[in-house]
């Protein structure tokens, strides 16, 4: 994946259950993460869109499990955007750990106007931002 | 949706995030908290299924955000199970606000044998115990 | 406790670590869930205070933990007022299941003006709404 | 503070509630996060602990909360031992963004055995591995 953001990660103790793996939930967060440190490397960060009087919503999120997750260990979260439309993106984020594939999760953002709360179209600047990590 | 498991909650301040609404993650959350109280009252209890050597994971999980939840505002989650195949059973759990659709959760379990760590097949009094909640 | 104020919950499972019990930091996001509904019983709600341009913060919170809790039980938190300053609260939460005490919970809140970001006095229908808790 | 370890972090979105800050709770699970990495940087890890048959519960955990903490800032948590006794320690972490002390947090923990569930020595290792971090 030679267009991935990449950004690594440990897992803390409380994001595992009694299983002993991470709870599926945290899975969601870990793409937040990750999307947080995608808008930082492409565009700054999430402050310079919410700056311009705009913000983004989940619209849907999928994740695939694949294998568990344990405590303390170490992986790299790898996104992708594989669809920058008018007003909404796809990414796609990887968990790997080591040359496992732990998760595949796919998120649908969708940017709106903070004042009208209606779906806006992605400022030139971001979607500059992101061009670079997508694939397909 | 007759056949539906109801369970309510109420919207507690730390599941939500700096926008003010529930934490798209936390939906997975509260999909395993339906799960939970689905088990309870289709056959007694999720502990009644490790008590037999299995266990399940979750194989997959997907979330569609319809409208957002804020702080204090009452649920009911309303679960239908859409499949039950021979080691996994498909969940569709709807969250609901009043006559409002808040988000939509389909969440894939598979069955496995907790010494062997390979899947294993569905349980008769699982099957049986979740039955009243098919649909489709 | 003649005069504490009670609100029960069952433990989730994604409240609980990989020691199979309640995560160590998951007592003070019950003690928040027990103020929301003791401000609820008291006055009406939390909103009713930001309704006033006031809010409060967290000063210092102590917990003790006694004996663990784990996926699936049910506890009562009891809430007691043990002091109501000018500007500040102290609350003292006991975690209870069945007869054994679980954890206690001390915390101290403090009341500011959201514009101004200083401290503010407890407005009065909060002093009235509470005093019906104060021990000692 | 010459002897304290110390390791860093950014806020992560979902840490932060509807007032805009890092929930109170969450300083708990950064306590954790620090003991995580004490524990590696003293004597390998906490696996090393559970390996021997042993383990630690926490027995009271104290915040004070001097300041605000906000999304995407950095912290860096301060971690010094203040006592080591036969089955118990005492850990103090400041958690500093620049030169501003955000939160204070003692914690207390006691080793215990596994099997008899009963409190047991702190094994040499880990009393030689934490004394590098001892103030006072």
């Amino acid at each position: 994946m030679p267009n991935a953001f990449r950004h690594s990660l440990r897992v803390r103790f409380h994001e595992c259950d009694p299983q002993g793996i991470v709870f599926n939930a945290n899975f969601l967060a870990y793409a937040d993460i990750a999307m947080t440190e995608l808008y930082r490397d492409g565009f700054g960060s999430w402050k310079a869109v919410t700056d311009q009087g705009l913000d983004m919503f989940v619209a849907e999120a999928n994740v695939r499990y694949v294998t568990p997750l344990h405590f303390d260990e170490e992986v790299e979260l790898l996104a992708t955007v594989t669809r920058i439309g008018k007003t909404a993106t796809t990414t796609v984020i990887r968990v790997e750990r080591g040359d496992a594939l732990v998760a595949e999760i796919t998120i649908h953002h969708v940017f709106f106007d903070l004042e009208t709360r209606s779906k806006a179209p992605i400022p030139d600047f971001v979607r500059t931002g992101l061009e670079r990590y997508v694939v397909g």
